[in-house]
């Protein structure tokens, strides 16, 4: 394996090692030692990408933007579902999505800018909006950036429900139904009518992103 | 000051000091000798209102559910919008509120019920949207649980991007913009029409409240 290939697995390891902790511990709690002994690794090789814990959370935090490849939609709109719907079924299924959630919502981590990650998905969500509003798919009085923020911040708390209430088994029903009661007052009737948000959409996309890294004979995204 | 009022007080000294502890700490961290030290009060007593830091937060979750005096509205629609946007307010201007909503939320707090708070206020939201149906002020195809829900679990999450962000100080706007998204796609347009979803409405609704309180000689509610 090349220096630099190594380097970016023990990266993701001590990641994959952080999320763990994190998601079970909280910020606060969490100590640099626990996530060295689950990553296996040395206090060098974790100092050298990790200067500090601060460093190690905005990591997993910033993990969230790494994995948002959905292919370009006619629909803007759709496009704003599918992404919307694969978040929700990547809190069912991936581990450093669901500790980078937490984590904004942990508010027992002061020194770290929680902010962010609502920032970020604002933006995305504006940029979505944006987009469909250029194409005419939106209601003429929609201010993109305010119905992102809506969709955000409703996100997270129904996903804070689902995990409260049952550990994300009934996230996909809910975020459809988050949708079906925000989209007809954002969407022209004719555009909603062509766009797919029953509940298995998350688990269709990721399906299709899967099976297109594999016909392009990549390794899927982990 | 007979018994009885004293024990009442005492009772309510002791939760103000676990709002504090609990806001400040989070449930895990927080301890009963603290929350013993900003009380004032004596160990014996503590125990005796509360035998566990279990039943500490138990009480500030529920203290949520004493503050609901809203009054009746020829709308149940406006009822419910006064319940949300009053609730908002007070996230802005009463602790014992906002540690309430802050332990719904806290990931750490393993050990206590946090979707308590999530079911009593859907039931809430549930029995005001049953009775605007029963009216004939909802669309036809409208759950009233389905609905009570999604306004839950996305009022959670917009709290939190508002604490998040700012401290609290866009609530009021985000949540009234919540509703300006949700509420088109379940109210009947004439209803729509007639009912105040502005931003300071929490604010009027507790001025009134406290106005009624005054008018009856009664001390308002602290």
């Amino acid at each position: 394996m090349a220096k630099q290939d190594r380097a970016i697995r023990t990266r993701q390891t001590i990641l994959s090692a952080a999320a763990k902790v994190f998601e079970e511990r909280g910020y606060q709690a969490a100590t640099i030692s626990e996530i060295l002994t689950v990553a296996g690794v040395t206090k060098g090789a974790l100092y050298f990408h990790f200067p500090s814990k601060e460093h190690l959370a905005e990591g997993v935090l910033a993990e969230q933007n790494q994995k948002l490849p959905i292919p370009d939609r006619a629909f803007k709109v759709q496009q704003l579902v599918d992404t919307v719907m694969l978040h929700a079924h990547r809190l069912q299924t991936d581990p450093m999505v669901r500790a980078g959630v937490r984590l904004s919502l942990d508010q027992q981590a002061q020194d770290l800018d929680r902010s962010g990650p609502f920032v970020r998905w604002s933006e995305v969500g504006t940029t979505l909006l944006e987009k469909a509003k250029a194409q005419g798919e939106l209601l003429p009085h929609v201010t993109p950036s305010e119905t992102a923020d809506v969709l955000v911040g409703s996100f997270a708390g129904i996903q804070a429900m689902s995990q409260a209430g049952c550990e994300y088994q009934d996230l996909p029903g809910r975020v459809s139904s988050l949708l079906q009661h925000v989209l007809p007052s954002v969407v022209m009737p004719s555009v909603l009518a062509s766009v797919d948000i029953t509940e298995d959409r998350g688990a269709r996309v990721e399906a299709e992103l899967l099976d297109h890294a594999a016909r392009q004979h990549l390794a899927p995204v982990s």
